[in-house]
């Protein structure tokens, strides 16, 4: 393979090598409405009904012809008898006639003959048959036509879309019972490393838990995911080939933290570089911590090789794996994310060429929110309990004074 | 009752009567650590380990002691003999000796003997048996000591917490298996209304399936809680008396929803007073939408009663019924969430004394994030899908220019 595609590349430009370089492919279910919260929209969904399906009183008040109230005013105002109420939940099959009204209440259905709703504040009491209105109300006026929220046809959610809960309110106030999300790709997570053992187990001295997979596995369900844990594969290259080999076929996409030494790492893009064609696309992101990241396509799945450090393997996360996820997922929305935005309570030095994230702990000071970075050595896994977000120093900046703003991505 | 309890009051003071009014009285139960993500930590969480177990290198480079190393320079190398090397995930017993070195990776254990790791940047190979160090390395750099990250007994999660998946890799390093999480509590949900019929109905004409139920149960699954819904009662006073008393002696916490039209929630507001002591605390919200909200305390429950409008209820939903989920479930970082700030598109009219919430469209746009206000009536459910947000106008702001920066909470 050339040189060329061994250079440090920038996440975007990563990105971009990954996406050129496969199909999502993950398939469509239907599901129950009430089972969509958090799903893809797989499917355009319109509208199979009307709505509201009948005109509506907005108000309070009294359906009316608009033309009976014409010129009403405190000093002139327009007469009209009360025959009867409309019911609510109950057709309204009586019309309003010339000079008449009937009582409504919101949500009510606009009787025959009615084309506006007098809102109480603007009547007069006379007696229990009559009233006198103090206000003109124009045709329409209080009332929302039969069609006016949603036509039939009408667009609702479109392909790609996060099914939120009011989005759930309004498909059953259509009548839609089912909705056609994306499946949810399987992620394989494949640890490395001699020193590491399963969480479950009682570490040797020189041994210490797996850390990547539980930490990664949360992300990924918190996206929709479906993590899928292949173990722990030894320093070494046959065990490993086999073990990657066997996850990527029956996976959907793969993640394999690399151990934390530059012997594993490099075992690890060795083993990737043979899992498939067209293999390793990028070798080293331009970004601290995470450097030592492999991004790769085989056999037309997405394969990623971690660091082993636990800040950086949530740094790549969320740079390269949850947009490759969310590309799968064929979810619009992942750019569209409000940044939360902090100023840094300390300097931060960064190199140029580099972006650097820093754990940060966020709280707010005189109305303002502040980034206070947490320094210290990087392996510390009580960083990852304190951080309340990842600060973005950007390529070229070349550190940030205290009292800058910069991005936070939560955590 | 006395009259001054039936003021319209603001959403702090109604929280504050309800907190007032009620203990929470929520279970714990204990989770496998794999399900712990999203729930909330009941009881603190110790380390009952150290961690790291033991000292660990933290680079790849070479184990010695500091002290051989003084005073090194380019020009004036300390010169080491290299013995061997530290095997990952192995106890290292054999001994760095004075004028020694033993090769180590990132993550390998201290050898005895050794205190420091010099950089493999920082050294020259002479032959396989020996190094130049070029640089000086103090007693304990480049080193992880035993215990440093985390000690026997430090607090790692503290009860109120929300469970992140980081949090989850931090136990899974300790060997923590399983977590004490509060119980999902159980919030019942009752529509009011003879106007509204069950989403799985055909609603004959003048009615409308219920939208609350729906909108209301997936925002409660989000934060953790279980929504059950307890049907629709007509506006027939003994039949919402009966259902409600069933509802609320099955649920930690009741949510009515009333129908749209001023006597429904007259109704709905009668029952509640009924439901059980001490009864409602407060009757009317400085809110809009949502000024018509019935907010109480029966039988030591919180009961409250929202308006029928899908956006209304939303609203009083994030003001009040959401804090008091938090407050049963024991979160404690409710009021923690980084605010989402926007400038306003359009100039927003309000009225002092009260708060107004407006469904907005957010949107970057030179750097900035817009809020593009949603205007037109109210009752319309398509408005639900197209808000991105609801920006907040204070109180006596007596409304907002365009361009200037509102807070808003994402929907």
């Amino acid at each position: 393979m050339s040189a060329e595609l061994f250079r440090v590349v920038t996440p975007m430009d990563a990105l971009l090598r990954i996406f050129e370089a496969f199909q999502p492919n993950v398939g469509q279910e239907r599901v129950p409405l009430e089972d969509s919260l958090s799903r893809i929209v797989a499917v355009p969904i319109y509208a199979s009904e009307q709505s509201p399906s009948f005109s509506r009183s907005a108000m309070d008040g009294f359906a009316v012809s608009g033309a009976d109230t014409y010129g009403a005013s405190d000093g002139l105002p327009s007469y009209l008898l009360v025959q009867g109420e409309v019911q609510m939940g109950r057709s309204a099959v009586k019309p309003v006639t010339s000079g008449t009204a009937q009582r409504i209440h919101t949500g009510g259905m606009i009787p025959p003959g009615a084309d506006a709703v007098v809102m109480v504040e603007h009547t007069q009491t006379i007696d229990e048959q009559a009233i006198e209105v103090t206000r003109p109300v124009a045709p329409g006026e209080n009332v929302i036509q039969a069609g006016e929220d949603l036509a039939v046809g009408d667009l609702i959610l479109s392909a790609g879309k996060r099914v939120r809960p009011q989005d759930i309110g309004v498909l059953a106030a259509l009548g839609i019972h089912e909705v056609v999300v994306m499946q949810r790709p399987i992620i394989g997570l494949l640890a490395t490393g001699d020193e590491i053992v399963d969480r479950t187990s009682k570490p040797a001295p020189g041994q210490v838990r797996d850390v990547n997979t539980s930490v990664l596995s949360g992300f990924m369900k918190e996206i929709g995911a479906l993590p899928k844990s292949y173990g722990i594969a030894p320093d070494d290259r046959s065990a490993l080939m086999r073990m990657a080999s066997k996850a990527l076929s029956t996976c959907d996409m793969l993640v394999i933290t690399a151990g934390s030494s530059v012997s594993t790492r490099d075992l690890t893009a060795d083993v990737i570089g043979d899992l498939g064609m067209p293999g390793v696309l990028a070798h080293g992101l331009t970004v601290k911590p995470g450097k030592p990241t492999i991004v790769a396509v085989c056999n037309g799945k997405p394969v990623f090789g971690l660091p082993g450090n636990p800040v950086s393997a949530i740094v790549v996360y969320g740079l390269l794996v949850r947009p490759t996820i969310c590309n799968l997922l064929g979810f619009s929305e992942e750019d569209t994310r409000p940044r939360i935005r902090a100023r840094l309570r300390r300097n931060v030095a960064s190199q140029s060429g580099r972006m650097d994230y820093v754990p940060v702990i966020l709280h707010e000071h005189d109305e303002e929110l502040w980034a206070e970075p947490i320094f210290g050595k990087s392996n510390l896994i009580y960083t990852l309990v304190r951080a309340s977000g990842l600060a973005t120093i950007p390529m070229d900046a070349g550190g940030k004074p205290e009292g800058d703003l910069v991005d936070v991505e939560l955590l």
